[in-house]
């Protein structure tokens, strides 16, 4: 009938262990909230559902409303239920067939009796102390205001982070397939672009290859000419000759694995002089900083590797003036390459933003407040089983170079006309940037979204080749 | 550079004339606030800004945060202000260029010193009586949680209905825009549709002509080979010739204006006999209905009017038993036929339905309380200008055969062999809607998703020879 598969990414042993471990951190119960979907222009008109990343990452099924009870204890998953809101004849003629408890207890990996309905969670933590999970959007059932006073601690938090770090063999598949969407998106997306085509036509062709796929776009995607921009919007500008575009995109496969993937390119296959250049450098950069990415670095040494490349870069083109290693300790490429150089992926492609830098920075580190530096959201020391992204770039910012508190520091070593003529050449931004998985031993990372190329001349094909 | 045009449906002076309206009937301040992007999976990953409807109708440009300030009085307009969030380097890096106050102030047709910071506000409602219209999903700054204490009152609220429900020329020209793109990619459907192909790749179709024309979906579409689901998703099934499609979707433009249409057809472009004759007691009923919305109309007796239609075609093809005059008397109908017959269209799909029944019911209707009656969204007096849409159907709804309660009643009218006949065909569910403008005069009703053909040869052609 027109119930449809659950897209559950391991299997039910796999989630009942990762209950287990969490349970046996917990020193309280623990809720974890699937969360509603989210009203558009008025409550009814709604999106569509999508459970939070940390409900199904302990094996929720795409139930809205839905959320686990974890006990805590060391007997395993015995503690765990699963609560579902009932369904009612109007849902049924109305949305159609729901999962049977079977079906969710079978996916979940949990027994039949432990699938309640969702009034039965009162019951078993009246009167006592828990943490809930809730999602960003808040509950709209009046009980669920409560909630929001049972904030989970740090370690709490981190006992999730943990887990939600190191990616498993099922996790990594589920990448691999949001992978392979992003990379046939860009494809499509490139065939789309050309001289008088829109951005919004080149957008139309990722969601094409998403929602055939029975994917969702990761992230609302970045399509323009402007990619000074970092995350810019809008898509009513028509390509013209001499235009790069900037194509910064991923999928979100059907169990909620996310991928990001950005290329810029000649809309009409031919880099100017300096674009190529500016290419080049930014090329350079992503490839040392991906080589980078071995057990044991730390990633905000890897953004500096890649800071230094480009200050490399911007020398040699006679942007900057000096020594590129100084001047990239010196913060001279954030004028040029304004944000960080990458972020954990996952379940959300800025994987476990939720919990603020929780997850994105260790133990007693913090964000440098450099502007620009402050962007930068991971500064962990790799591990064999993290993935996350590299997206190094370089951009010609009107807003930075007309903010004289910003580059009066850097007068000494900016050439200042030749920045100025970047501004009026059609540069705007450049961005490369992969999904890559961090693996043990000597193998190197693997760059899960490798099968689309970066090389200036292969993408240069790819886009005008498939007009 | 990178800011894109402000898509304001209407000239500076009629957003005034709407304002000064509405300020001419409160006894105190109204703010209506655009509201914030919603998240998705975690707070920064948002789904793309829409503005609330009713702060586009008073001339509100795209502006995140933003809101109006309509003070009472008869002095036409000079109490309005308009009140944005500033805009921060870090904005200006991130998300591009902000709109001048210049250009907000001519696009929404105030002076430039009616556009304040949002912090203004504060020190303009201080100590005053005032009431908030919040969007769905509440506003994120600490201080807007204040605002859900400001409820406004049922005949604030009627002000805002009362205008908004008839539309003038400049609102009828967007939806006429709305229209248009609805109906290519209703066509764009039909060409996707076709044995071996999966509801997702029909409504990737959808989104191509959508998203290509800088439109949105105006709500999440319905493509489903099982159509007796009403509002089904999932976009799973694979058509399989036999199969009715069902596709039920319609495109935002880009100043926030909606359209809705709903085509059903075979797969494979061959009606049965009884797909057939169940379709065109649809299409009858549909006729019958947008043929009697002239002025003065009850749209309750429309819809009445097509239940007895739907009826008659029961009768005729035996499923029904006896009169159909008294059969949708005592709504034998809504064992097929069991949501309403449209509702209002506008800036929303369903237009104003965050004001609950205050825009779809007039003063002192309330709605019938059975099911299938219980779900009609609106009873008013048609009068012209007004928007709606005409949706009947027919379906075969395994949860209301299975529910006894609901089918004892009609035991004796109901020919239920001949239901589990249906129930068993691939029937599911048949449904027709076009987006519909009341005139005045006798021209009678504007059709404006016309250009799509609702006879059911025509729509095989389109759909089978668009391949």
């Amino acid at each position: 009938m027109g119930l449809g598969p659950m897209n559950m990414t391991a299997p039910p042993e796999v989630f009942r262990r990762r209950r287990a471990r969490l349970a046996s951190s917990l020193g309280r119960p623990m809720v974890i909230f699937a969360g509603q979907s989210r009203a558009r222009a008025y409550a009814t008109n709604s999106y569509p559902f999508r459970a939070s990343s940390t409900y199904i990452y302990f094996g929720g099924p795409p139930v809205e409303g839905a959320c686990w009870l974890i006990e805590p204890g060391s007997e395993g998953d015995a503690g765990s239920a699963l609560f579902r809101p009932p369904a009612t004849l109007d849902d049924a003629v109305w949305l159609g067939e729901t999962y049977s408890d079977d079906a969710l207890a079978a996916s979940a990996g949990v027994r039949v009796s432990g699938v309640m309905g969702v009034d039965e969670l009162k019951s078993k933590i009246k009167g006592r102390e828990w943490a809930a999970i809730i999602p960003p959007c808040p509950l709209t059932a009046a009980w669920a205001r409560d909630l929001a006073c049972n904030v989970p601690s740090p370690d709490e938090l981190l006992a999730i982070v943990d887990m939600r770090l190191i990616k498993d063999e099922h996790e990594l598949t589920a990448m691999r397939r949001a992978a392979k969407i992003s990379v046939d998106a860009q494809r499509a997306a490139m065939a789309a672009a050309g001289p008088g085509n829109s951005e919004a036509d080149v957008l139309a062709a990722l969601y094409g290859v998403y929602l055939s796929n029975r994917a969702e776009a990761s992230f609302t995607p970045i399509v323009t000419i402007h990619g000074e921009v970092l995350h810019g919007g809008g898509y009513h500008n028509t390509m013209a000759a001499g235009d790069l575009l900037l194509v910064d995109a991923g999928a979100e496969e059907p169990g909620g694995y996310t991928s990001d993937i950005t290329r810029t390119y000649p809309v009409n296959g031919q880099f100017t002089e300096t674009q190529r250049s500016l290419y080049e450098t930014v090329l350079r950069a992503q490839r040392s900083a991906i080589a980078a990415c071995v057990p044991g670095a730390r990633y905000r040494d890897v953004h500096d590797l890649a800071a230094r490349v480009i200050c490399e870069g911007l020398v040699e083109l006679g942007v900057l003036k000096g020594d590129p290693v100084a001047l990239a300790a010196r913060f001279a490429h954030t004028l040029f390459f304004a944000h960080g150089l990458g972020h954990l992926i996952g379940l959300d492609v800025h994987d476990m933003e939720e919990f603020g830098d929780l997850a994105g920075y260790a133990k007693g580190r913090m964000r440098r407040p450099e502007f620009g530096n402050k962007f930068l959201r991971l500064d962990r020391d790799l591990e064999p089983g993290m993935t996350l992204t590299i997206e190094p770039g370089v951009y010609l910012v009107p807003a930075i170079w007309g903010h004289e508190a910003l580059v009066a520091p850097f007068a000494d070593c900016v050439n200042r006309p030749a920045v100025e003529a970047l501004l009026k050449g059609r540069i705007g931004g450049i961005r490369i940037e992969d999904t890559i998985h961090v693996r043990g031993g000597d193998a190197g990372p693997e760059v899960l979204t490798a099968a689309l190329p970066t090389e200036a001349d292969e993408v240069v094909v790819s886009s005008v080749g498939a007009d």
